[in-house]
Formats: structure tokens, C-alpha cells, sequence
């Protein structure tokens, strides 16, 4: 792919500092994942005050004092970025082809997969030995299957995403589904497309009905040997590690990340921005609003170790109760 | 649409009191929303002391004293008018048409439309322009779907269900599933046929496997410019205003209003029959019991202001020492 | 039904105690549900020591002390039987047959039923009369369904559950999905196959994109005119009784028993492997981490009675306060 500099300063109208000749970029990508060849943006100050922390040559940025820099072209917009965010995203998006017949001419399909009837197989799609898709399920355009997995019915994997090898995807589960991306532009809610994917690895097995949005830029992943429940939601640009267990009903907000053999069990929450580190066991319906260290088991909300969660709630019932000897306390006091 | 009274008096085994030549109804709605020519009921105190606050000509009522009222007919029952409902909803229920074929005779789908192969189209739906439907969608009778919307695959919206302009529907989400309502009969829950419908207005995006009921009687509303993420649950006859943020796995209770510009973070529960203001954020796990008048931030169950609730959690983990504390405090004063 | 007891010897490598001769079991069952001509396993204390609790003749255990028991025949295995559990539930798994067609030709489809265009009706499977399937349904191998029973849109039934007379279920939901079942070998998540089944009764209806789990080994059971809402997730093994009200995101872990005409109202959670009673009720957001006796209604986390729990409610809401008080006290009394 390659998208021209002089293309992008007509839509989002801004102007330049630095050497555009180049006139080239193969994509977009958030500041610390951008390639060289590629354009990124800059609105927080965290991302103002390190300039160079891009590999990208092409920056977006508010109309700031800029350090002198021959290595990087600035796209210098009068608005604060997040607002050119609509434009920008709908420029990267790539352009999907129409629907023609049930299995696309250009699909790839192994001689060895069986596909059932009633599924759709969309342009451009490669499924490996030994799949099987069960019937209406959906798999649109360029999305990439491994050998050796299962796809039950009503699953739905949208645009680009990929599967790995020996995956189970269990009935009604989305995998790619827009991540939950607006800005307000004039007061109104006005959606950011999302322009990145999800990457399932090999040995990931997805829940029924479980939800996974693929990333606004750059991509949601689900790494080897993860298990997911039910009625999960993972949102965009999460990245859940491996070997982990997430349970029933556990939602996970954007951006955040999950380390190796962690399990949250049933219901819990988890933040959107934060880190939750390896061998991390957290109890049903933990609220995880913080980042957590490696080898912790934690339950409740607040987040606490399990014995210390088991005496506040044991304490709670209590509670209305010392209320009452505190104001007898304050009374004999005084 | 209309009904014959005398029908309904047979069916229901109730009497008449008043003037009821005119004999017909045009349909079933509920005490408030009820035009002049349909028929209504009252069977809770707060109705029957007020029967001239319904426009309804028919009103089905218990068999209790009555004023006069020239203007009205009733038809009195000997039961609870509650455990009539079963039938009453069952008689105005819409007769639907068998499947046929793929798309319906009577479908009336723009030639701008892009429907992919496997989707269903049924009996006198409307699709507008530009509209693309995604492989495995099902669109029951009477739909009608406004221009330039996405229907992901999967999705499911039932009959008689209205969606707007510039609409996307996110993969495997469902419209117009019949509500959770359910008289019990001799202990045995009996369910009442929801014969209303959804309604959802311009620019609306619905999530991933997100389920929005339609209305038992009268209509579950979601306006315009309103973003609902995945997993979340929208019951029969709720209300959701304009512009609004619904975050994954909110769950709301039925016949619910929430205003405008209001944000619900994710996990949220809302109560049913109550009314949640303009510009109200609730904070991720929000326990909303209550009404809430506009321009509130709260957060937390109970819900309280965000720095009470940070405060709460805080005084939470103390909270087994406290107990100690107070003990040693009483043992003392003795 | 039958599996050879030499081909096990091999596949779990474990040795014989007892007189094998008979050589023959017609499946496998957890230790209180197996019939005489099953095989069955013993790795708790618990189930060792009783080992005459199981009707079964043919028992997995560990290398411990046995009792003499000429009745018994023992499988020993040198390893901890849960990690033969792959093993063993893959050696007893069904063969799925492979697709072939939209309705297959063994499938017995009542003359009276409505099947709409686009679903998929598997090998072996028995549709009653006035059944009406809407579109996109999938009904998989070996699957019944009872007469007047409703299939919405985009639902999947997977392989031999069966669904009673006059079952509703809403678009979406998933009967049948895998049980979430993985043991650890070698510190990676290893899946044991499912190879239970579902059981739904008469009259029940399940909501828009629930999922109700197959048993492990045995049944999951949702018994007669029960009504579960949308998004709620039954896992493996759970048995709920008749005549209950499950509300919305609600979530049930695996082999828990729910009695007759209990209500769980939304977003409760329910920890697995416990019992809750006949004619209870949970409030919304209720946690039931333990058993729960008849008659009994309950509310918040921890669970108390509805009073009790708006009273830790109320004094949650003075508890930094209270905090206060107590340091003040204890400085005072000093």
C-alpha cells in the first residue's frame, strides 16, 4: 500500500515542516509501532516532548514550537489532532470489494477443509488443511485460517483478521467487529473508523458468542494457547498474552494489556490503558482499575488478596451495625 | 389494523360498561400513549384514580367502582387485568407471514443495495440506498432500513422493527427480540406476546452481539447519534436518548429512560421504570437504582460522586481493622 | 453404544485390577450418575473412598491402596486420572459426520414444520410438528426438536442436544457451545472435549445470544417453563430446575444446581458446584459464592437479606467518615 503526503494535506488541511519530497507513506500506526515509511501523530504531550521516541518520518501535530528536526516532516494542523482523527482514519481505510457468490472466486480454500453449506467465503480468504466451517458462518475478505481449525456456525471473523493453526471458534463469537471509537466533533458522537485487525495465534479456543473488536490502529491480539469463555469482551487494541484463562463475562477495555498464564475469572472488569502482569490470578468479579504486578492473586473491588477480600466482606454485614457503637462511643465520650 | 370489542369480550370473558356500538379498535397501547381509538388498560391504583388521563375510548378495568363517564367504555373483568394480559397480547399480535424464498416477492430493496449471498430478506421489507447488508443476516417481515446503513453478518432484526439513516449494525447483534415478560398463571410462568416493535433513529451503531428487545406494547427507542457497544442489553420499552455512550456488557431494565449526551461505562446496571437524565456519566459498574436529574458524574453501588467512591474503596480495605479498632475502643470505655 | 476396554488399556497406559473379561462399556459417566456397563473415575478422596458409591463396574483410579472388591474392575493409572482427562473424553467423543447438504437427507422433518430458506438441518435430526425455523438457523447432528417449538434467526443448536415441546428460543442464542474445560499439561492449557449434551424441557424459552453449555460428561439441564433472558451464560453441567426466571447477564459456572421457581434477577453471578434451593430469589448483581437453602430472598455481595443489604448501603456511603470518628476517638481517649 502507499498513500500520497500531498493527498492526506488536502483532506485534514494542514500544512508542512520539513522535507516532504518523498511524498510517500505505506500506512498509519500509533507513535511507538510506526516503521519508518510510515505516518504517524503526536497530540499528547507525553508524545510532543519525545519526537525522535517515532521511528516514523511523518508526524501529525498541533501547531506547537517544534524542535528542529531534519529527519522528520510535520503535518502541522491548526486543530487538535484527535478531531482530524474521523479523516485520517477514513483516508488509511482500506476499500472492501463487493460481494459476489458464497465462496468468492479468489478465495484459497484447502481441498481438505470442509465447508459446510450455507457460509460465506469472501475474497481473497486462505483456509488450511483440515478445517472445518460449520454452516452460516462468515468470513469476510482477506482473513487467513489455519490448518487444523474449527469454526462453528453463526461466528462471524470480518475483514483481514487472521486465525491461527488448531483454534476453536465457538458458535454466534465476532472476531473483528469495529472497536467502540467516537469523538465528539461539534457535540455530536462521530465514529473513528477502525483501520486495524485482530490476531488470534495458534491454540486459541474462543467462546460462544464472545466478543473481539479488532484495533483502531494497529492490532488486537490473542496470543498462543489462550482460552476464552463466553460472552467475553475484548476491545480494540487489547493484547491478551499467552496460555491465559479468561472466563465468562469478563470485559477488558481498549488498550490494554494481559501477560502470559494469567486467568480473570467470571465477571470480572478490567480497565482500558493498564498492564496486568504474568501468573496473575484474579477472582470472580474482580474490578481491576490499575495496573498489576507479575505472580498476584487478587479478588474483589477494591482489588485485594483473597484472604483480605473474604474478612471485608465478612466486615460489610457488620457494618450498618458499627455505625450504631461508633455514635454510642461518641456519645459516652463526650 | 382494527379489531372488533366484541371479539375481545368473548375472548377475555369480560363486560361492558358504556356506549360500545363503535364496536372497533385500531390496536393496543399502553394508558398514556393510547389514541382515542384504541383500546387500554388500568389496573393499578395510580391509573384507575385518573381513567380520564388516557386517551383511549376503551379501557379494560378490574371489577371495582367506576365514575361515570360518558366518554368511555369499559370492559370490566372479574380477574386482575394483569393475568388477562396473556390473551389481550395474543389477540392484537401481528400474524406472520411463512418463509418463501431468500428475498421475499414483496421486498422492496434499493438497486443502489449491495445484500450478500445467504441473507435473508423478508416479506415487504424496505431497504434503502446504498444500504450493504453482510452475508447471514436475517431481516424478518415489515422492516425497513434507512439509507447508507451496514448490516454486519449475522445480525438478526425481527419484524416490524424500524432502523434509520447511516445506521451500522455490528456483527451477530439482535433487534426486536421478543422482551423478557412473563405472567405466572396457576404459578406457572405464562408468557405475554410483546407486541411492540424497536425503533432505532439516524446514525445509531449498535455492538457485537448487543440485544436491544422490542416493546411489550408500544415501542423501545434508541435516537439518534446514540453509540452502543458490544454485549450490552437494552429491554423491552426502554427509552435511550440522543447522542448517548453505552458501554460494553451494560445491562438496562426495562421500560427505562436515560436522556441525552448521557454516558453508561461498561458493566453498568440500570433498574427498571426509572428515569436517568441529560449529561450524566455513570462510571464503569455504576449500580443506577434510582432516578438520576441531569448533569450528574457518579459512579460506584451505591452510586455516589466519583471522589466519594474513590474514598469508599479506599476506606473499604481498612475496613476489617476498623472493626478491631472500635471493639478495643468499647472495651476500653468500659 | 460400545468401546472396548483393551483399546483404553492402551490409549491411557494404566493396568488392570479385577476380572476385565466382560470387555465391553456403553460410555462414560461422572461416578454418582453412571450405569453398571459404564466406565467412570475416581481421583478425589472423596469418590476413593466410597468406592462402592458408583453403580458403575468399571473404574479409573490412581495407584493407591484398593479394596478387595470382586464386583469392581479397576483401571490404575500410574498418573493423576485428571490428566488423563484429554485422553479419555477424546476416545469416547462422537464422530460428527460431515456436511453434505442444506437439509441432510437423514433428517426427519415434520410435514408441518416451517423451515425457512438458509438453514442448515443436520444428519439425524427430528423436527416435530409446527415447528418454525426462521432463517440462517443452524440445527446440527442428531439434534430433536419438539412440536411447536420457535427457532429465531441466526441460533445454533449443536450436536445431540434436544429441545422439549413449545421451546422458544430467541435469535442468536447458543445451545450446546463446548463447556469451558482445560486442563494443564506441561503448564499449557489443554481442552477436554465436551462430550455431553444439552437437555431443555418443555416450555422454556431462552433469550437473544444467550449460551447454555454441553455437559462435560453428562447432561446440562434446563428444565420445564423455565425462562432465561438475554446475554445470560449457563456453563457446564448446571441444572436448573423448573419454572425459574433467569434475568439478563446473568452468569451460572459449571455443575451448579438452581431448584424450581427460583428467580435470579440481573447481572448476578453464581459460583459453580453449589446448590441453590427451591423458591428463592437474588436480587440484581447478587453473588451466590455457596449454598443457598429454600425460600430464601437475597440480595448484594455479600449475599443478605434485601433489608440488610440497603443498610450496608446507606452506611458504605458514611464509611470514610466513620474512619474519621474512630481515629478522633481513639486520639481522645488516649
Amino acid at each position: 500500500m502507499s498513500y500520497k503526503i500531498s493527498d492526506l494535506v488536502t483532506i485534514l488541511n494542514c500544512r508542512i515542516k520539513g522535507d516532504a519530497s518523498a511524498g510517500i507513506v505505506s500506512g498509519l500506526a500509533p507513535f511507538f509501532q510506526a516503521q519508518e515509511d510510515m505516518l504517524t501523530f503526536a497530540s499528547e504531550e507525553k508524545f510532543l516532548k519525545n519526537l525522535n521516541g517515532t521511528m516514523a518520518k511523518f508526524i501529525i501535530v498541533p501547531d506547537v514550537p517544534l524542535p528542529e528536526n531534519n529527519s522528520k516532516v510535520y503535518l502541522i494542523s491548526n486543530d487538535n489532532p484527535r478531531n482530524l482523527m474521523p479523516k485520517l482514519l477514513a483516508f488509511f481505510k482500506r476499500k472492501i470489494k463487493p460481494f459476489e457468490k458464497i465462496i468468492e472466486n479468489s478465495a484459497k480454500v484447502s481441498s481438505s477443509a470442509n465447508i459446510a453449506p450455507n457460509s460465506y467465503i469472501g475474497h481473497d480468504v486462505t483456509i488450511g488443511e483440515n478445517v472445518v466451517i460449520y454452516p452460516n458462518v462468515t468470513i469476510c475478505e482477506g482473513v487467513d485460517i489455519g490448518d487444523n481449525s474449527i469454526i462453528y456456525s453463526n461466528v462471524t471473523i470480518r475483514e483481514f483478521c487472521k486465525i491461527g493453526k488448531n483454534c476453536i471458534l465457538q458458535p454466534g463469537c465476532v472476531v473483528g467487529g469495529d472497536g467502540f471509537g467516537f469523538v465528539k466533533i461539534n457535540e455530536i458522537n462521530t465514529k473513528i473508523d477502525q483501520i486495524g485487525s485482530v490476531i488470534i495465534e495458534d491454540n486459541v479456543e474462543i467462546g460462544a458468542n464472545t466478543t473481539i473488536d479488532r484495533g483502531t490502529i494497529g492490532n488486537t491480539i490473542i496470543k498462543k494457547h489462550t482460552k476464552i469463555d463466553n460472552l467475553v469482551q475484548i476491545a480494540h487494541n487489547d493484547i491478551i498474552g499467552e496460555n491465559c484463562l479468561i472466563v465468562s463475562q469478563v470485559g477488558i477495555s481498549g488498550s490494554t494489556e494481559v501477560g502470559n498464564n494469567t486467568t480473570l475469572a467470571g465477571q470480572t472488569g478490567v480497565a482500558g490503558h493498564i498492564k496486568i502482569g504474568n501468573n496473575v490470578i484474579i477472582g470472580a468479579r474482580g474490578g481491576v482499575s490499575g495496573n498489576i504486578p507479575d505472580n498476584q492473586v487478587l479478588t474483589g473491588y477494591p482489588l485485594v488478596p483473597v484472604r483480605e477480600d473474604i474478612k471485608i466482606r465478612a466486615a460489610l454485614k457488620k457494618l450498618p451495625e458499627l455505625l450504631k457503637s461508633v455514635k454510642r462511643l461518641e456519645k459516652n465520650i463526650k
